[in-house]
Parts: structure tokens; C-alpha cells; sequence
């Protein structure tokens, strides 16, 4: 009874050279990724038990999907394969004063397909005692949804903690949908985890880099909607190669992470670090400083590698929080 | 007076390295091809005016499509830009007894959604002598079907000559609808391009290598939609790694090219560099025997070369039929 | 109970490009192979429940030879982490009249210093219900020697079939060493597998290419140790570029499988893919002449491929079977 | 009567990977590029119709500098192809405290043995409204000095207007040499491009990063050469890594840029991007303060991209201009 | 006469790209480094005749270890080739606030195993001004410590001067051990050099970056062992990325040089560099101040360079002592 | 006095990949080559004592270059460094019935341009029992003309052997000029090597693959000019990828070498290792079928590996000659 279990989109990310646009690549690396099955990956890296459920195309194209997150030590055995298509993004990477690039082609993928009685809900439910998912699912249509709904009133039931990244993104759909369509499944999510710049879908200003005003928004959060937690991801772009990162949690009361000042080798999957890393801390029965500690140096340290698939031991995370750099030999 | 116009879809392709199946890729190259587009390129790289009529996506990846048209010296002035996604096919070669494989996504691409008004047609094909269409496109929808009829009947009009490469794609849709589709388009096409193998659209049994069989083929199909002539494009696989091709044109009378041995790098866009071949030989007044000759060596000359933009100058397939593989210095 | 068990050592293989050699390498390929682990590795892809028992170094390198495995969903719960260096090898590919190269670096590896008491033997085994060993175990330590024997005698006695591939290695061990140390473990193995130009060990001399000499070779092996089967993999090697390979397995009978030409892209693994499709087709009941057949044909597909982890749907080795190479789309 | 003309040597450029001394590079990029050309490039991502005439080798080669060309939209129908060789350069990048090294090898190439009559130089300047050189052309030998003054004469007689960047290179001429042929280009010339550091072939001090100084040589080269306009291009090199770029116009009065600060990933091309900057922007009838603004913008923003052949759309130097780095989705 | 001497081992160093983990990486970058023989190639570099002695594997492998030293035009006529393994390590690169990370794989190398007897000592010495030697080679057994303890001895029976770089790693032996092998070398010693904040072996406390502690702690290294002089290197690490470097000579009294702000391409072997802009400044008879500067920006000017085997003419040290980062044409 | 002494240029070499025309380029291999220098590696690695001299531009790119010859083990002391061009040539490997091409751009180039006197030639013939030249260094003008005769008399005068490949090139001058200038240095060869194809300057006719016309060209070369010894290299083209190759000697009487059927990985420079193969058996003494076997063999391994700098041990050429291709563990 102790996996953590994780529902969304898996999307093949095709990603050119680091100084090159899309428009001159000769070349794509080839990723696979997507916030909830980054945040599984993640917490694998970290010990836990995680379990990822999506639906994949039949064929080598979902093969390659599923062996990425296989060779993290994720389960998949849960994971649906059908005919389809795969979901996929192409991501023209940042730097300095030029902002990076994505663009989605995840329309009429196999994943917005699939009805939730394809899914094997029940069997995939067993033994676990963490559900997390992300506001992007219920943006990818009406099934997308209303797996979402069922999952997280499943996991209620059987008495599983959960948590909602909102993860809103504005070409999926208006704030709006969002907001009604979170409405719907706040009931059923004790933590909830936003971006101190993205709370206009609660109605809410931006509340920046200030910590007033990001101890504000999360309390804010927290007792609005009844969550057991509200956190917020803190960033400062000073560029689009040097980011400021930090946290806080809203509990009981309010903690903050330190800032962590990071050069960014890839910035995508940041904030799914920090949602693995506070995950694995509070699981774990870390104290709330801490666990928000470990949340904002889990995303440092993923924006100095590439690909989204952050997969690494806690004991690398407590290096940054030592603030270590030195070679180890 | 003089430029060649071509219309049809150009997707992205990704390959993964050699040796290397889909599910293991690390890397994609990244190439732009499509039927239509290769005989573009190919006729500007033996000397001829070339331009191609399709539809792309707005953005950086619709920009690195029509570039590399444009590098090959295509003229894109009139293709129509619109927001959409990028049809694409993943394509792993295959070698010696694995086959190669591709896995085409190109379902609710711009092109395809593109309606025949938004084309300038008109401009378009002002200047043009002649017309090459394949089959691909009429399986793509309603839009590009009606796109293919009324730009032939355009061309005819103002009194272009026409190809047609009927280009079956059983994945598209199925024979009877292409014999139907093709049906309508018939009336208005000059010179016919068919595969030896892939003759069940047009209710023939495959006429293989065999010339009798092949001589049999063309001169049925000419005669029976009174084309003016009628070529076949003859493969026989020794196996993904070795073919040998040739091809057969049946005018008047028939004639056959020799046939050409060649170690595969990437076969894809052959069958463009035939269709190519011979419309550059046939348009420059060269008699039966030495257009089929040169859209044959075209079709081998090709295969050398990775990437589906084929665009080498006329006097390196004249090497070819020399049968000079020597190192020039 | 329907997994199948492999146990054996896991190397780090590093392989410079194509037509470069190991002298003059600046870049090498980085993989992970072992005879046994390629066996469970092709036992996954053709859709059996593998598991693999080794010892793996702790940290970074160790985690990157398990992650091999997992990707190909092959079972690495009862691998050991310990402190100590990874087994490697340096592999330089040869082509044409240049044949290949290895240089092994494995003494004094985690796994030759890991005493059987360390592996959870028992519970490795539970739902097993065939064990695959090869020769080279035996020939790293008396640690891997005593691993082997009690494996076998453990997977006797709870009732597994059991297969051992001779796999002499002649940089490892003399023949008269090896030949005894296989003596104390042929009274538990049902299928022995050799090469039929490997028979010294056996006292046997080479078969060759000849049906007859291999055919007899197959039926004096099984008999003379009482094995319920005996394989032999034939391999003629035109030139290290080109090969031609088949089978002789002898049950009751003798059976001979079709001999496969291929153009080799990387033949490490050949014979791991040869074993884990005569597993996979004597473990679901085939005939003896299509188990050689499918068993053969694996080899050949194999060396079409690049890198030691063979993990293919067993379709496509079906294909290979019905000798269709042309492009599929 | 809208497109803009610029003439000028094509070079082969041969780059090895970043980190890596042209003393140990095992492979080079190949890229092509020249001032005149990149402005073409530029102007053409901006929007403008530009046009390139330059000579060429015949073959492979000038093919493929002319591919590089018309890819970005540079009408490159006016080039002229010949017998000869292509003029290259090396270019070690530079990093931190390493400076940046170029290595020419240009002598004798095909452009600098073309005499002026080989060009159709009255086709190129028909329907053409701005004609811009710099000074690297006349350094090049008498008949590219000479198809300089031509050409500005011919422009001029047009009623084209014309600008010229300074681009004094100490390898090809002396200073006194470069004064001497700009003295005669000068009555011919618009609007006069300069670096703040290389006002020595004028006469006149490095103005370096002061404002006063800047404004100061700008008027000073206006009002002495009786140009229409003069702009300075202002650099500090904090390190070879980073610099801040800012640019200085004077027409009536003088405009200063912001200052941008950026992380180089090459700095090949940079003034070439501000001059089509400020030629887009000010033909486009931006006021002198928005227009060196996006000058300037576009030289930092091309410091971020690799390779000379800068094609970016407008609006991502408006981005800049924003200050706007956050990822794009 | 004029010769400079250095012993110890060569390793094949593995490193996965920049911003991978050793965990996810599918190439390595091959080198081949140690910091004796990174000395010696920089020596060569600066115009020295270097020359090298180890112990290297027969075959392919110590071929090209022997190759890697030939190209930068070390002396490698009196390397010993026997049977054994190559050491090795593997070296993931930090970036930012993550670390780097060395794994060594060298314990059973054919230098570690190789008797002093096998090596041609005094061949090797005949023409040799100076020894250079590191505490990594005593760490490496007892066949190791003896052989230098004899070149030791040997040198200086000859008159040569010598050096010696504690380099210190705690990975190979105790601090316990370390202090005592070097007390038996001392003696024999002319130049130590250590780092700031690898001062625990000698009892004495780390002096990290303050110049008055760094100049107490190699006026005190000179003075208790009786070497003619002590030199510190001095690493402020403000991440991975950024150090600041700089160096303290201590002869007859102490020589501070600048310290130089680097971006970081590859940190391993900057001690070596430093080491031989050191000998190479000494040896060609600078002042100390002129010496240690040379030296400090050596060391700097490695850390923007790819690789081990840092060899570059001494005018581009001499670059970096006059700041100049600005292109050269 | 056992040194071969070789003198030529040495030339970049710039190299697309496998399957891309140059016209395509993204990338170009750098290697560095060059008849006489090839042949100078080759017999490094047979194990001869190998000195070669020319000249070389100073700086990063002449550095290169000499650092290929020195990681081979040429001695290279003797080479001129001066101001001036790296003389290159451009390589599209060719493939099946694709011609290779090579693009020479060596005009100008600073061995050109360097006179006779500048070359320590007395030095470099000291110790020196061989010296070799080939037709390409007479072509490259008068300075390099003159350096032939000089070297070859001058090395006659101290009782060398000489040898000379005719390596005539079409490119470079006439039949005419090539007989006039071979004719002055005739009387001073000892060996003479041409290719079976290529002996219109000699004013016989190509003796192509047949046995007997090979043996009365080799006879009459011999004969004619009063050689001790003439040897052809036999090449039958079956494709570009495909060649069957031999030799034959002629001293006093004729020896055939085996044919050796090879797949070409890159058939640059296999005539120098032809001539290094045939140096190496003859001067260690070898009877004349065992030379010319070992000279065709080398020519044919050299077939197989990348790059120009063939440098590999004796004993692969005598694998070769036992035409054993299987992995060697």
C-alpha cells in the first residue's frame, strides 16, 4: 500500500540542437514526456514506488513511449494501448534574451481518444496510497476529464492522499474552462501546487517573487478550497538562461524555500520536479521547511539537464540543498 | 512558358540513424518530403523551372518546409500558409531482410483541411507548361481531391500537358475508392506512372519484372484510358538492402530501360525521381528509349543518396547511364 | 509460474563508429550486453515474463546497466547492487576482409566478487518456469561457477526445464577447464545449444556448415548427456559483412532450419537472439521445424540491428520467416 | 520597385563544435556566410524582398553557397557561377576568457577574380530601392572595389538610396589603403554603418561604450561626408562569453539603443543583423529611435543563434524589445 | 640537456555530453588524461620538449593512449607496453548547482602492475633538465611509490631540478598513508605545489581564498620540508559552472597572481596546466610574480577548453594575461 | 640508418557523411592526407621508421595537420612551417553506381609556394636508407618539381633506395607535362609503382584486370627505363562500393598478388597503402610474391577503414592474407 500513482498524457517531445531554431533543424533528440509522467519518473529516481497509466498507440511509437518510462523504474503494466495517434510537442530551446519555443501537436491523439472504461482504474488503484494528477488532462477533452473525476473520487475512496498541479495552459483552453473544470475536482484534492505567476484561473493576482504576496496567494488557496496544502513554484527569469527558483508551502502555516539560482541546461519539467520533490518529502513525513526545501532544489537541479525525464537519487537533491559544487571524485 | 508545376502535401519525415529501429531512437533527422514536392526538387535539379502548390502551417515548422523547397530552387511563391499541423511520417529504413517501416501521421494536417478557394490557382498556373499530380492527394480528403480535379482541368484548359502518379496508398483509403477517384481525374491526365506491382486499383494482376508482362500492363492502361503514354517503375527486392529497378514506357510502342542494380541508402522518393526523370526527358523532346533510360537511372540514382530531397544536376544521371562509378578527381 | 529466469553478468559495451578503430575512436557507443541478459532482453520483446539475476555496481553506472534492462520490461527486482567496478568490453566492428573485435575488461568485476550468498536465489525463482544459463558464468570465478550449479539444482527441483548455451570463451578459460566445470552442470540442463564450429570443448570437431556433420554433432551431444534437445547455430561467414546463418536442433529428430543471408549492421548477440527464440518457440509448444526455423531466423534479424538489446515483437521475426522485405507503410 | 540589393563575397565558413580548438577538430560545420549576405538573409526573415549578387564557383560548392541563400528567400537569380574556387574561413568561437579566432583563406577565390562586366548589373538593380555594400568588398582586389563604385553609381542614377558598412578588416588592407577606397565610395552613400571601436580609417578616435563619445564621432561622420545618416554599433566585451550591445543613430539628432546583455552562441553576423535591422526598419519609416532599437535588438538577438544565416521574423525582435524571455507555449 | 621528464599513469577518460548523466548517456567522448601527462602535453605546447613514461596495454587500446600524447609532440619512446587492462574513469560534467561527478575504474592497470624494473629509467633520463611528478602515482601501489621514489633520486643524482603536485585523492588511499609516502619523497623535492584547500595531508588547515592565509600556508610548506619553493592553487567555486582562479608562489617571499573569472568547458586537468605554465614560466627563468600569473591563467584558459590534453602556444596564455577576449581576425 | 624518408604536401581533407552530397553538407569530417604522407603513416604502423617533409602554414592549421602525422609516430622535425594557405580538397564518398568525387583547392597553398632551399633536406636524409616520391608532388609546380630531383639525387648520392608512384592526376597538368617531368626523374628511381589503368603517360595502353597485359606493362615499365623493379595496382570497379583489387611485380620476373574482393568504407589513399605495403615487404626482405601480396592486401584492408591516415600493425595485413573475417575475442 505504499505506490504513488500518476494519470495523463504521454507526448513525444522533439527538441533541436541547443542554438538552433526549429526552423533550421536538421536534427530532433527524441524525449518523451509530460507533467505526470515526469513527476512519476521523478519519484521513482527519488525511491518511491510510482506507477504511471496513459493511453499509447499500438506499434513502435508507443513501445518507445512506454520504455522510457520502464527504464525509470515506473510501472506501466496499467498503461492502454490502442490505435492512434501519438501525441507530440517540438520545443525550440531558450537562451539568454531569446525565449524558448513550444509548440503542440496533440490534437486527436490516442490519449484524447480513449473512453475512461478503457482503463483498468480499479487494478491500477491497488496498493496505492498517493493519486496525483495535473490540470492539463482535463484540458485534453472530455474524456481526458472525466478520468480525472473518476480517478480522483476512486482514490478517495479507498482513502489514497491526493494532489492538482493546475499546470494551466492557455492554448489548451480559456481560464474559464479551467476554472469550472477544476471546480469540479477540487472536492476530492487535499494538495494543491500553482505557479506564483499562473493564479488568474482562481481568480487571483500574480503573486511573483514577493513572499508576502506568495504567502498570501497560498493561504489564500489552501482555505478557499478546503485543500490540507496549498504550494506555490516561485521563478525570476532574469533570462531564459538563468532562472531564480523557490517555493512555498501552506499548511498550517507558511513555509519558504531558499532561492536557488540555476543556469538552465532545459527548463521543461522543472516544475514537475518540484511537484515529485514535495511528493516524496511530505510522503516521507518531512517537516514542512524542509520538504518545501527539497521541492524548489528538486527543480533547480533538474534545469541543469536535459530532457524531461529527471530521474535521480534524493541524496542528489540533498547535494544541492548543501550547496555543493565541487567535483567528487 | 516553360515552368513545371506540382501540387500535393509536403509532410515532415523523422528517421531515426541506421541500424536503429523507432522504439530506440535517440535522435530524428529531420527532412521534408512528399510525392509531388520530390518531383519538384528533382526537376530543379536537372534544370527545369519548377513549382509546388500546398498548404503549410504558420510558424517556424511551415517556414522549415517551404525553405527546403526553396534551397532546391522550387518556387513557393504560391503556396498558402494557415494555422494547422504539420502532416508528418516516421520512416525507419530497413536493411538486408528487416524491412523498413513508415508510420504515417498525417491525419487533420493544414493541407488536408485546406479548402480548393484558398488556393491562387489561377496565378498559380500562369507560366506553366505542364502539370504533375499523384495519387496521394486525392486520398487526403475532399478538399485535396476536389483540389486535384480542378487543377487539371485548369491545366488542360490552358492547354498544359498532365501527369498523373497513381501512387496507391492502402493505409489512405481503399482501392475502390481510389479507382473512383482516379476515374474522374483520368480524363484530363496526358501520361500515366505505375507501379509494375501496384496495379489492383486499376483492376490489373501485378506485372512484376517481367517485361512481357510489363510491356502487356502500360499498353492496357494507355489504351484503355487513352493516355498518351504510360510508364511502369519495376522493383524487385533482393532484399531491403539490394534492389534492382527499371521501367517501362509504352507510347507508341515500348520501351524498356536497363536495369539497374543499386545498394539502397533510402529509397524513399524513388518513384519521384522516376516520375521526375522522365517528365525532364519527355518535355525536352528525348525519344521513348532514352527517357525511360533516364528516369530509370534517375529512380536508381536516387537511392544512393539519403533524404527525400532529390535534387542532383541532369549530368550526374548521365554518369549513371554511362555506368561510370569511378572516383572523379 | 511462466517466467523465465536468466542469470549471468551484465558489461558495459563500448563500440566506436562504423569503418573506425578502436585506436582512432574519439567517440564510443555506450550499451549493455551479456549473453544472458541479451536472452531475456529478446524474451520480453517476443512477449515472455524475463527476469534477470546479476550484480551490478551501486551508483550512476550500475543504475544505467539495470535501466537497459527495465526499458525492455525485462524483471530486475532480485538484481544486487555492491560496491565495485562494472565488466567491460571494448567491441570495434569489423566489415568486409576486416574482422571485428573484442577486448573484454571484466576481471575483478561486482559480479565475479559476489558471493552466491548475496543473491535472493529463492525468491528470484518463484513463478519461474524455465531457467537460461551460458558458459561464460562458469568461466568468471568460482563465485559464478557455485551461482550457476546451485541456480540449476534449485530450478530442477522446483520443477523448471532449464537450457544452457555452451558459449566457450577461449580469452576466459581453457577448453579442459571448461569442459569440466559444464560436466558438473549437464545433468540438470534439458537444452544444451552450441556452435557448430565450437564442438572442441566437447571433444567434438567443428560441423561446420555440413547438414550431415551438424546433424549428427546435435544427436551425439543430446545423447551422449542425456539432454532432451541439442541446437546447433551454423554460421558461414562470406566476409565480415555478410554471413550466412542457420540451425540444426535434434529432439527426436533432426530438424533444420532455412539458411538466412544477411549484411551485418552488429552481430554481438546472434546467438543470445538464436536461444531466446528457441525458447520462446519450444516454451508455447512449436513443432521442432518451426522452432529451429523461428529460432534462426532471430539470429539473422538480429544482426540487422544495431547494439546488444534485441527486444523485437515476435511479428517481425515472422516476417523474416515469410522473407518480405519490402517497405511497409 | 521594393527590393533591397546587397553584393558582396559568399564564404564557406568551417566551424568546429563549441569547446574544441580548430587545432583538434575532428569535424567542421559548414555554413555559408559574408556581410553582404547575411544583411540579404536578414532582411529577408524581416519581410523585405531581398536580392544577392556575388560570383560563385561552378559545381558542388557554389551550389550549395547559393542553396544557402535561396533557403532563407534571397532572390539569388542575378549570382554569377564561374571557374575558380570558393573563398572560406575558419572560426574557432571563442568562450569565457578564450577569445574567438577566424582564419581566412579567400585569396584568389572566384568573387575576387570576376571582373564587373561578368555581371548583369543593370537586370539586379531593376525594381530594387535601397542598395547596400561594405567595406570588405573593395578590400578584395581592384575588380570588386571596382563593382563596388559601379554599383553605387548605377543605384544612385536609379534613385535608390544606399548604405555602407564600414567593416574595415586589418588582414586584407592597411588603413590607409581602406580610407583611400572609402573616400571614393562615400559621395555614392546614404546611410554610413560603423563599429564605436573601429573609427581609426576615419581619422577618428574609438569611441568605445560612452554615449558623449558615440554621439560625438556619429554627427562628426555624418556632417563630414555629408551622409544622410550615420549609425555606430557599440559593443563591450565583458568576456567572449558575454557582451552588451547597444547601437547609436544619428540623423537630425541622435538615438541610443538600450543596451542588451547576452550570452554569445556566436557572434559571426552580429553587425550584419543590426544593419538589416535598422535598413528594415528605417525603410519601413520608423522613427530614429525605434529604428536603432531594433537594430540593436537584432544584433543581440542573433548573438543567441548559430551560424551566419540570421532569418528570424520581426516579431521576435519585438520580443526582445519586450524583454520577454519566458518559454512560449 | 633541455628536456622535461614527467611519470605516472595514463587513463581513458569517458564522459557523456554536456548536461547528461552518466546514468542516461548513449555516447561517451573518448580521451585519454592523467595529470602527469597532462603536464607534459601542456609543456609541449608551450614550446618544451616533454616526455612521458607509463606502463600501457598492449594492443589497440594502449596504441591509441600513446597516440593522444605523440599528436600534442610528447616524447613517448620510453613507454613500457605490456599485458593488462587500460585504467579508466568516467567523468560526468557538472554544471551550474550540480556537481561533477569522477568514477575511477582503475584498480589491476597495467601501470599499477608493472615492476619499476620493466622501465628504462635511465634511457629515459639522459637529456632531462627537469622531473615532474604528482602524489597520485605513490597512491597507486607499491610498484608505483618505488618507481618514484627511484626517478627521484635518479634526477637528482643527475642534477635535475624537480617538482612535485601533492594532488592529493582521497578515493586511493588515507590522508594517513599519503603524508607518509611523501615524507620519503620530499626530500628529493624542489617545487611543491598543492591546493589551497588540499592542505589536510600536511597537517595544516585548508587556506581556501585568503591571500593572507595562502601566503602563510606556502611559506610554511617551503619552509618546513626545505623545498626551494611552494606554489598553491586557489579555486573559489561560485558553482560548477563559474570558478576563480588564482595561484600563490611562495620562493624567497610570495607572488600573488590576478584571478581570473571563468566559465567552465571542462575543469579536469586545470591543476595540470597550472602545474606547467608553472614549470614552463620557472624553467625559462621568469620572476615569480611574471611565473605564477602565467601560470594562474594557464590553469584558467584549460577550464574553456574540451578535454584532458591541454596544448596551446604559450602566446595565447599570454592573451589571457593582457584580458583581451575581442575577436582576432 | 633504417628511416624512410617521404616528401609531398599534405592536404585537409574535408568530408560529408556517408549518402550526402556535398551540395547537402551540414557537416565535413576533417582529416589530413596526402599521397607521400599516407604512405609515411602506414609504414609507422607496419612497424618502419617513418620521416616525411613538406610545408606547412603556421598557426592552428598546419598544427593539425603535423599533429596527424605525429599521433601516427612520422617524424615530423623536418617539416617547414611558413605564412600561407592550407592547400584542402573536398571528398563525396560515392556509392554503388554513385561516383565518388573529390574537389581539389590546393592552388596557392604554402608547399606550393615554398622554394627548395627552405627544406633542411640534408638533415632529413640523414639516417634515411629509402626515400619515396610520388607524381603528384612534380604537378605542383616548379618549387616542387625542383624539390624531387633534389631529394632523389641527393638520396642517391647517399646510397638510398628510391621509389616513385606515377599517381598521375588530370587535374593538375597535362599527359605531356607529366612524361617530361617523370622522364627527368626516372634515372634517379629505383621502384616504380602506376596503376594498371593509368599508364597514358607512359604512352602504353590501360592493362585493366587481364593477367598478361598486366605483366607486359610491368615488364616493359621495368625494361624501359631501367627500374629494378615495376608493380601495378590492379583495380576492377564493380561499383563504387563494390571493387576487386591485386597487383602485380615485375623484377625479374612477374608475381600476382591474390584478388581481394572489398566493400569500400573510403577508398582514398589505398595506391599509398598499396606502396607502403609493398616498401615494408621489400625492404624486410620479403620474396616477390610475399611483397606484392602483402602490398595488395594492405590496398584492400585500407578499403575498409575511414579517413585517409592509414596506420595499422603488420599482423591485420597478415589476417587479411589468411582471409580469416571472424570475431576475434
Amino acid at each position: 500500500m505504499n505506490a504513488i500513482l500518476t494519470i495523463g498524457e504521454l507526448l513525444l517531445r522533439l527538441t533541436p540542437p541547443c542554438g538552433v531554431r526549429l526552423t533550421d533543424a536538421e536534427n530532433f533528440s527524441v524525449r518523451f514526456g509530460g507533467s505526470e509522467a515526469n513527476v512519476a519518473t521523478a519519484l521513482s529516481g527519488f525511491g518511491e514506488k510510482s506507477r504511471f497509466v496513459t493511453a499509447l498507440p499500438e506499434g513502435e511509437l508507443g513501445q518507445a513511449a512506454e520504455n522510457s518510462l520502464r527504464r525509470c523504474g515506473v510501472d506501466t503494466r496499467f498503461c492502454v494501448r490502442a490505435k492512434g495517434r501519438m501525441g507530440l510537442y517540438y520545443y525550440e530551446q531558450g537562451a539568454s534574451l531569446r525565449a524558448g519555443r513550444v509548440i503542440y501537436d496533440r490534437a486527436g491523439s490516442v490519449f484524447a481518444q480513449t473512453p475512461v472504461s478503457a482503463y483498468p482504474l480499479a487494478e491500477a488503484l491497488e496498493g496505492v496510497r498517493h493519486l496525483h494528477l495535473s490540470g492539463i488532462t482535463p484540458a485534453l477533452g472530455s474524456y481526458a476529464a472525466a478520468l480525472c473525476l473518476l480517478a480522483l473520487k476512486e482514490a478517495k475512496s479507498r482513502g489514497c492522499s491526493t494532489s492538482f498541479d493546475l499546470n494551466y495552459r492557455a492554448d489548451l483552453w480559456s481560464e474559464e474552462e479551467a476554472k469550472k473544470a477544476f471546480g469540479a475536482l477540487f472536492p476530492f484534492v487535499d494538495l494543491c501546487i500553482a505557479s506564483s505567476d499562473g493564479l488568474g484561473i482562481l481568480g487571483l493576482s500574480p503573486a511573483g517573487t514577493d513572499p508576502a504576496a506568495c504567502r498570501a496567494a497560498a493561504k489564500e488557496i489552501k482555505e478557499r478550497y478546503g485543500f490540507r496544502a496549498a504550494a506555490l513554484t516561485v521563478r525570476e527569469s532574469v533570462s531564459a538562461s538563468l532562472n531564480r527558483l523557490s517555493g512555498v508551502l501552506y499548511g498550517e502555516e507558511a513555509y519558504f524555500s531558499p532561492v536557488f539560482t540555476v543556469d538552465i541546461a532545459d527548463r521543461v519539467g522543472g516544475g514537475d520536479a518540484f511537484a515529485a520533490g514535495l511528493l516524496h518529502a511530505l510522503l516521507r513525513g518531512a517537516a514542512g521547511g524542509e520538504a518545501i526545501a527539497f521541492a524548489a532544489a528538486a527543480n533547480a537541479y533538474k534545469h541543469t539537464l536535459y530532457g524531461d525525464n529527471f530521474c535521480v537519487p534524493a541524496e542528489e537533491i540533498d547535494a544541492v540543498l548543501r550547496g555543493d559544487t565541487r567535483l567528487r571524485r
